[in-house]
């Protein structure tokens, strides 16, 4: 089952790699990581460079893709090749997914018109301007379009991803075998839960950002 | 504060990822993705190139380090460049870390020596081979030493470290930020909670690998 991951500069690391690391487990799994051009990229701290083995052309038609998040996925929203590969990657897919503001990228090429989704919540509300339904869950699921929240929500949504391909039994494997038995030292993964301080400081970074 | 994260090919990719992104995060950071040699090392899968900044060598003394696992790190138990490196660095350092295996590395280097640590589930026991008190927790701390279970434990052992460095408030952001309010699909991320017949199943893979 071949996997393509689109990475780019500027995209947060944990987007892509969460997901890969449980998707690239499922059997038969092929995951191949896509872009603009064969060759380095690097991640929106600029501290790690990650490989693109393959243009997207390269890879027209996986049965699942994923858009990944990050500050350097703002240009893709003009970015007609890549919103092109979006669409035309989106009508064969057996699913069509993202993690954080990749959603962005999605409803810039049209697929959420009409569909439930969700994104890092500083940024959920702007999938409104691509005719998608803004929704406040972890993980959403509108037919084969799958989406998840920011940054870490993409382990939960890919292990739920993993259960719908090859059954829970592999999916619960996968989620032993990594070890994501989660126990955050605080309790403050979400807007609500961190409180009106914590979500401000956010606020501002990301406006520097 | 420079930030040292060893990665060489056959390492998993999460255990080094996960905290990348979250210590990449704290004020003044500065991570560095250091190896063997500068250029391009595979995962575990071989499905995802990293880039290696830095040798070992021009990092000799960072304030934190952190050695990830993976079945790739095997050779490194006997391999002296990268454990000179290791007890060197530990030496001065502020923090030395792990992920999954990676704490088979420090203890072959000798730096576990009567320390309480942990790994991967399936491989803890190997500590005592070091001299090391192996651990059932997900975080294990002793002194300036922290040691992850396996894989995703990373981000939590991360953002522990990233309270222990810069104050809970900013690892509370931090978590924010990444949005790490995890719901995993199901509870199979123990051994205690998967039960015998899952542990079973990642024992041959692990075997296989």
């Amino acid at each position: 089952m071949r996997i393509a991951i689109l990475i780019f500069d500027g995209l947060t690391a944990l987007d892509a790699i969460g997901p890969y690391e449980v998707l690239s487990r499922l059997p038969e799994a092929e995951v191949t990581f896509v872009g603009a051009a064969v060759g380095s990229i690097r991640t929106d701290t600029g501290a790690l460079g990650l490989q693109v083995d393959a243009t997207i052309e390269e890879v027209p038609s996986p049965e699942v893709f994923l858009v990944p998040g990050g500050k350097g996925n703002r240009p893709l929203l003009a970015d007609e090749r890549v919103l092109d590969w979006v669409r035309s990657a989106h009508e064969t897919s057996a699913w069509t997914t993202s993690v954080c503001t990749g959603s962005l990228v999605l409803g810039a090429a049209g697929v959420l018109e009409g569909k439930r989704a969700t994104s890092h919540w500083a940024y959920r509300d702007r999938l409104a301007e691509f005719g998608a339904t803004p929704v406040a869950e972890r993980v959403a699921q509108d037919g084969k379009i799958m989406t998840a929240a920011g940054v870490a929500a993409g382990i939960d949504m890919a292990l739920t991803l993993a259960a719908r391909i090859a059954g829970d039994e592999i999916a619960k494997a996968i989620q032993l075998g990594i070890e994501y038995d989660p126990d955050p030292p605080f309790d403050t993964g979400s807007p609500e839960k961190a409180g009106p301080g914590l979500v401000d400081l956010i606020h501002q970074a990301e406006d520097r950002g």
